[in-house]
């Protein structure tokens, strides 16, 4: 049995619903991995447990990213002021005839560095070698869920070699990895291979996570050609019953909505906004509609190839500050209701796994603190972050990696960097026409 | 004479039209405040210039601020989820009857403590007791513009005590220092306050920073009240002639962008995308047509009682998604538009001020650095800002400020922080009812 105590700090409690609060002066008492009790830092009886002094910090859930595509940061910046077709026709896709599983770790290595450094304590990935992906995660000590992307042009070959890499990595029996299903999109996966992957799902209690309706392009021209919207088509094919992370939802109709609300305990959508902007992608996820049906949300930054970061702060403001906009509503997304969305499942509860992000808040842009819920959606930084635990080991201890050495992970990004961004034949891995 | 050398960083290169680009291993070179060259590195001669070694830094042009209210950092998260006018009547203006010149100074120290090592070299200020945001911005060494605030309803007294104000701060004769007449906007100035200011404008050779038009039931009511927009008000009472720097411009008829082009040569327009979504106000300032029209703008982050932040990375970031959102045209508002928006008029070019801002992006939320144009605007963090010179004074060295105490300027402020936004009476500075 470990036993970690997190020594007074200021702790952000997030109910299911209602208002966040902090409860200032607390102690976080840490058992094999696993939050054991929270109490007030007088009250707490001496202990043999290794303690972490958080004096003048505050405690959080750690930061989930619902929706990202970890290696892509080696690709950060080199595809910009693009649009959606020309991103991935004259960019993306002929990059990733470039990946090789090396080349997929060193990338998920340096994005899980990036994530854990700035508070992120779990991460949703949708790639190719997602094995490699795992490993990462694995070394770095973040919790991840990894689903092995295919497409339907690859053939069933690829297919099922998708579906093995889930297999192998849930056998690697880490408590913190776990892996889903990843057929790309309806757009890019045929009908048949949606339905065999939903009954593999079904069989062996998989997940499966895919991008689902990113623009109103895409969802016209699933009306067109399977007479359904793509949400439609995820419930015919089983996808929607077997329990579905989609990403995005943006252009759905009112019938999706329904759809998905009859699949909502089984259900989570991933809502990334910095990426509806930059890649002028038309509608945002309707948050509000589908919250109002009970399907929950969640936020995610995608790939830093549009993204350019793996910042969750940026996703969780810019999702505050969209939803305002859209719904002209400056009283929708609140505090309490954004901080929810960036950290759910994560909760600092009794019980709960010891996944928690302990910031500083006393530097001049969060100052003075007149409410610390408005300093984490509007003001703070990343710089903030001082400690991150995930399943209770502390992976960053004073703004510093403890499970790997940052500098020879830049180093061998760097080295990589540009034989995968480079483009010396015509090939590309899939052709943009939804 | 003094003269400094900026030894062999990178540096941008912003022209006034076409794309940015970076030119490695060059030497800048500064005599009394001004850039008076700039070298590859190699072909420096010896001299016996300071030294500042900007080995693996970029050098740009010092970003400005061009509309805020600085002491409102007092305010920061005080305002959280509130319509417009609620934000103004609940809060706001009710809390600016606790301002005092004292209070006013502290705000504004701290303001220019976080634009500064943020990589901010000016401001374009607007608020009350503008000589104490003077003397901190002296103090500080950032170069600043402050307009002093009046209203009609505070009467004629204080609109000629605003223009004195003016004329003190001029007379500081501090060439990093300027002012500005500061009506408040349209909707709170009488039109004859307005014409009065245009005259004192005209007379004494001052500029007009004002806010206009920022939703359109502004602008809406102003045809019911005026028969004339606000564009067209400011154009009757002789304020656009007389030069306007112009806050939001955000609902405008196509009249008014055609009375605003007849005064381009005199008129710059500050657009702060983050409140206008905060706030959900409806329309952003519309600048692919006021570009269009010959009509500069410039990117401002407005107040940190709506903005929380006084960071121009953010509302530069903002200001380039939110374009490329609302145009539905990922190509617009490019890397390169967006940072000549931010940098204006900064350049690094000889015979210009060395307003200067080096940063690192060395750190793994920018690496590996395929565009260092898109890792200014799309990744960088304010950490990222090392060094920063105000023409031509090492103000930020090290990512600390050289010219005041850090500690000293947030005691301060936490002090004032609570007497500044506790409402103990029901008084009001103004009522907001366009």
């Amino acid at each position: 049995m470990t036993s970690t105590l997190i020594r007074n700090c200021a702790v952000l409690v997030t109910p299911d619903s209602g208002d966040c609060s902090v409860q200032d002066a607390q102690d976080i008492h840490i058992t094999d991995g696993t939050i054991s009790a929270i109490t007030p830092t007088r009250q707490t009886p001496p202990s043999d447990a290794e303690v972490l002094d958080a004096t003048g910090l505050l405690a959080i859930p750690g930061l989930t990213n619902a929706h990202t595509h970890t290696p892509m940061v080696l690709m950060r910046g080199a595809a910009e002021d693009l649009s959606l077709d020309n991103w991935f026709n004259q960019k993306i896709w002929p990059m990733e005839t470039n990946l090789t599983p090396e080349r997929v770790r060193i990338g998920a290595r340096l994005a899980c560095a990036e994530m854990l450094l700035s508070g992120i304590t779990s991460f949703a990935d949708h790639y190719f070698h997602a094995d490699q992906v795992a490993q990462a995660a694995a070394e770095l000590g973040i919790r991840a869920d990894l689903a092995p992307t295919f497409f339907t042009s690859t053939g069933p070959e690829a297919r099922e070699a998708s579906f093995d890499t889930a297999r192998q990595i849930r056998a690697l029996s880490n408590p913190r990895i776990t892996a889903s299903l990843g057929p790309h999109a309806p757009y890019t996966v045929s009908e048949e291979d949606l339905t065999r992957t939903a009954e593999v799902a079904r069989s062996e209690n998989f997940r499966i996570h895919l991008h689902a309706a990113e623009t109103q392009e895409q969802t016209t021209s699933s009306l067109t050609h399977h007479n359904a919207t793509p949400i439609r088509l995820l419930h015919r094919t089983g996808i929607l019953e077997a329990g579905a992370h989609l990403a995005h939802a943006c252009a759905l109709a009112d019938e999706d909505v329904t759809l998905l609300a009859q699949h909502a305990d089984r259900t989570v959508i991933a809502t990334c906004p910095k990426i509806y902007l930059k890649l002028a992608m038309g509608n945002t996820t309707p948050i509000r509609s589908l919250q109002a049906a009970g399907i929950p949300i969640s936020i995610g930054t995608d790939g830093a190839a549009a993204h350019n970061t793996q910042d969750m702060w940026e996703s969780l403001r810019l999702t505050a500050l969209t939803e305002k906009h859209k719904e002209q509503d400056a009283t929708w997304m609140s505090l309490s209701q954004t901080l929810r969305l960036a950290t759910h499942p994560n909760t600092l509860t009794p019980g709960h796994p010891a996944d928690i992000t302990l910031v500083d808040l006393s530097a001049p842009h969060n100052q003075p603190l007149h409410n610390p819920l408005a300093a984490l959606v509007y003001s703070i930084r990343p710089a903030d972050v001082i400690h991150v635990l995930v399943a209770g080991h502390l992976v960053v201890h004073n703004q510093s990696l403890t499970t790997a050495d940052l500098p020879e992970i830049l180093n061998q990004a760097n080295e990589v960097a540009d034989s995968l961004v480079t483009l010396t034949t015509p090939d590309t891995i899939q052709h943009y026409a939804p």
